[in-house]
């Protein structure tokens, strides 16, 4: 129903204000108590995003295995499991937001480098800390649960038989894009200021995109669509079929962040495009 | 417990603007990029929902077929479809309401048109993003389950046994028109204005409105109420059990979405109507 | 966290207005075309809650009887059933508060009413129209399921086997407590004024005690806490045991609408009470 | 997305205002009838709390165990069982955070009261109100299930087997932090002040985060993470194993709910800290 509000030559009349892009290198940045908190809010957050997904998952395949005391229909399900990935990040991102702009996920956090939201030196920074939050978060999970750890796949992401490479990839790519194009969607300034039917909720749209893509790609990959949470699941699990597949969690997520970045900011908002500027024009004629 | 305030004549005292009618047809809305824009979003959404959505039904289907290795319980369940159904909805009416107004839905767009909100050419071209997306989506997934796509049916609405026409028609009319008075209620300017503890979250009761139908209907019908949605599963699918009950899905669907626009703008808000305007005068003699 | 705003007597100084008593009969409310509008939104909501609610439960048993062709954990299960009740209780109250008030419900308006929310005439007009539209949601259902409607038992609620009627009676009292103290809560006025950190999203909750009453009490009595829901279904499935259970359903309801009403009224709020006005200065001394 | 606003010094430009810290003791609190109303609500909302999700427990176990005429899938599952209890602490925090501030739990009540937020009067009335509500909920599902009650273990939490104490310990710890965290952030005057994109939703992350540690840990501890729910459990269960482990779900939460409070105010929000102080002006030269 929202329509864009044009002016005579077609041009929007804009009513908000875009802010400036974050300088590239922003040496002042390195000097502020703010980076800091935001980078261990980060790792706090990956850490227990990991340990309350891959304990899940660990939970419900003792509790499902017949052949080792659990029932039919057991445990919480891949249903539960789906909803244990989306409603962290829903809790994650609502509590984190304000601090470091909730992102518990490289692929975000490289989705909004590309767009200028983030300097590079604090893109580096949120990324090695959500590794190393991971690795933990799936430690504490190994540490509870040793003998099941090990036994029900730790929780790592790899292609499941019957699917090729490409095939994974791909899913990774589209996972993570509709996942990136929720986030740069539901932060988006013009939003506040223009659609007021559209509510600023932005944590449940977010977490509600992961546990979609957690319904639709768990039987290919295990759903990655977050290189953090494959990171550290091989890390501590650490066999040879996750590390083969790895380079999947890695390339598709950010493949996708890349494309859902490129789509909101030159299809949807048209900023400083050049050349969709002329075609403005031409389409005016 | 709101109540309408009503003048001394019985008439409403109005506190708020009614927006006024799209034209039917407007040449200059063919000039503007936004246009071209919207159509883009619901291209790409309606896209995204069918892949999630089908990749969801197929993958479920494989998880749970004992005959090829699934396991009882396998899979995110039926529930989990039509969590995946809603779930996608809710996030895609989020991102592109701004955009586009989130249709994503041929019915959702003739509701709208049929109560002037969109013009005709931009309900033409939306309802054509619609289908192209919903075809490239089961594409998709057809690509990445190539063996298993066709074996376990490919997502197709088509009537099950024990069902005859009649039932499967009003079982779509009623689910549509459960969706689109969602939608009209959701997006009627007098709600912002006037009902302050009913709050302005379009998206999330949108989404929750085609949960709803397809708990209800997925025995039935499989759960078109998106024409789109069928349409694009039909072609990709393309055998003949569902194109022979096609109709069905664009039928009760627009039939659906025209009692609830008809409901909304005649009966709820009993707008610019001349005999219910003489009704209210002689219910005051 | 939020504390009341107390003055130096202990009384509070309000910063909100309480709207004053509906008068118990008002004559010119009859000559409104906005209660006529009312009575036929809830007609129409409760129909269609009936509808959806009712044919998920058969279709369901369909799906998940092996002696009829269904499949272990077929169907959306009982949670799906769960949802199915919540889920529709949320968006009929969202889409029919602006109208109605949102009732759905005979238990919910007798519990406004006792509060003096709304006149006697607008609640026994509500309660005829809920239990014609129940009856009618119903009847579709049956239409549509001829067969298995009656086989499965039609969504009519009564006393499970092992339950004695009292235990049948209090579960009915206090899930119906949970319901109307919710909606109490979501509709107070003083929660708009005082409260910022709580958020104005009245239906949400109102739908999610629905949910939660079901998973509760499903085993027990099936859940009435609305006595339209099973005086429709018992009037369309029409069998003895749940004719001979249906008292519970209506006496349990308003028993607990009334238990609901009176908490928040007398000990919540303590609006216009003199025995507690004289306790709050005793309490002073 | 959203950065801390900061001074040239570094410190930050405060745009909102922290409310002084609670008195430790406050005796005229004692003579307003709001603290009376709180205590009242806190123990009315324990109550329903451990009755709706006791119940949903026991009444999943009647409907799965095919040993007594249950079937398998039978029932709401341990999904189900997780929704209960984050459903209900979703709908009571929003019912009484505006006249308790909904705690619900002894553990959030302990970690506000670190923080300064609530007296230590209010803290231990509150604690008592919760104990005893959560008994007379537990107590309610016994009368109604009384046989079914005992055999199937009484919503009690106890360690399952092959966990050892410090798993379960563990395991707690980390649920509380998880739950107290959100509590925190959902409730901070920064939020409302600054960060215009995330909503002011706090009951549904805070229910939310108690569905998702359910989720994870209902294998190995039942899950308690409150210590009136863990309490109220093992007083009218009253068999030896839970009593021999309730230490563990009373040590747990509270060491979890001071490192969630240490956390929020000594690092996120960096409040009153000479010694982060000092470290920010360090950063800066």
């Amino acid at each position: 129903m929202a329509k864009d509000v044009e002016g005579p030559e077609g041009f929007q009349t804009r009513d908000y204000e875009d802010p400036p892009p974050t300088p590239f290198f922003d040496a002042e940045e390195l000097t502020k108590w703010s980076l800091y908190r935001a980078v261990i809010a980060e790792f706090v957050a990956t850490l227990l995003f990991l340990y309350v997904t891959v304990l899940t998952v660990i939970g419900y395949k003792i509790q499902s295995d017949k052949t080792a005391g659990g029932v039919d229909c057991g445990g919480v399900g891949i249903l539960g499991i789906a909803w244990a990935f989306g409603g962290m990040i829903f809790i994650l991102v609502y509590c984190t937001a304000g601090i470091s702009g909730g992102h518990i996920n490289p692929a975000v956090t490289f989705g909004l480098f590309l767009a200028r939201k983030v300097s590079l030196i604090r893109a580096v920074l949120y990324m090695v800390a959500q590794c190393l939050g991971a690795i933990c978060g799936v430690g504490f999970v190994k540490a509870f649960q040793s003998s099941y750890y090990v036994r029900y796949g730790g929780g790592a992401n790899s292609l499941a038989d019957g699917y090729n490479t490409g095939t994974g990839l791909a899913a990774e790519i589209i996972g993570t894009f509709v996942l990136v194009y929720t986030v740069f969607s539901a932060t988006d300034p013009k939003r506040n200021a223009r659609d007021s039917h559209v509510p600023v909720l932005a944590p449940l749209p977010i977490g509600f995109a992961v546990f979609m893509v957690h319904l639709a790609t768990i039987p290919i990959t295990g759903t990655g669509i977050n290189p953090a949470r494959s990171f550290g699941a091989a890390v501590i699990f650490n066999e040879s079929k996750p590390w083969d597949d790895h380079w999947i969690f890695w390339v598709g997520p950010f493949i996708g962040a890349a494309i859902a970045a490129f789509y909101h900011q030159f299809v949807l908002r048209a900023s400083g495009s050049k050349s969709l500027g002329s075609f403005r024009s031409a389409a005016n004629v």
